[in-house]
């Protein structure tokens, strides 16, 4: 995906990480938990409407960012949401949780008090 | 999966509906919004976790379940998520959205306010 076509408000609170297979990979700026956004190409909204195929490498990609957020990261719990109430635009959130984490046990959306930025040499 | 081994909370919280392939499919007792809570039979707690067909397979009971939503009770729009950080046993949201619903554009989590009973007649 070409990334001027990334959603704007997307790119403004996240890093552009990089590509999957079939997602462009975004880390919102805040460090005080994992949360990384996976954008699909497609022009639908919501992952469930996506073609059967489509959906299933989508949700493999979500799926590889999990397994690195618990195997490297080492947090216990992940959170996985498709919304899109705000950014209408198709994202998937897949979000590195544990207990005391800084909003546990409420979802991040609404709830993450504070900020952190990622030190340069990590976001590497 | 045996009723009995569905958890406490969400029997409590949830009607009961019915089963579909890889599910059990509950819906929230308040009226407010219509949504759906599938119960995969695991002992795992997050879906990404989940073995590449079965983890298709619940999510195409919920894409079926998302289907019903737009085509049937005409919401435009369908919040997807599996979080469990206050009931641990696997289950994903499947939840009917709409512009000026009652906690638009906010996720549904701990900000719905206000409480609806479903007609028993709609419930059959």
């Amino acid at each position: 995906m070409d990334e001027t076509s990334l959603p704007a408000q997307l790119m403004r609170d996240c890093h552009l990480l990089g590509s999957l297979p079939a997602t462009t990979v975004l880390l919102q700026r805040n460090a005080l938990l994992p949360w990384f956004i996976l954008v699909p190409d497609t022009l639908l909204a919501d992952v469930l409407d996506l073609a059967d195929e489509h959906r299933q490498a989508v949700i493999d990609d979500c799926a590889a960012v999990s397994h690195f957020i618990k195997e490297v990261l080492g947090y216990e719990k992940v959170n996985f949401a498709g919304l899109g109430n705000v950014v209408p635009d198709m994202h998937l959130h897949v979000i590195g949780r544990r207990v005391g984490d800084p909003c546990w046990p409420r979802p991040v959306w609404g709830n993450l008090e504070g900020f952190e930025d990622y030190p340069l040499e990590q976001l590497q």
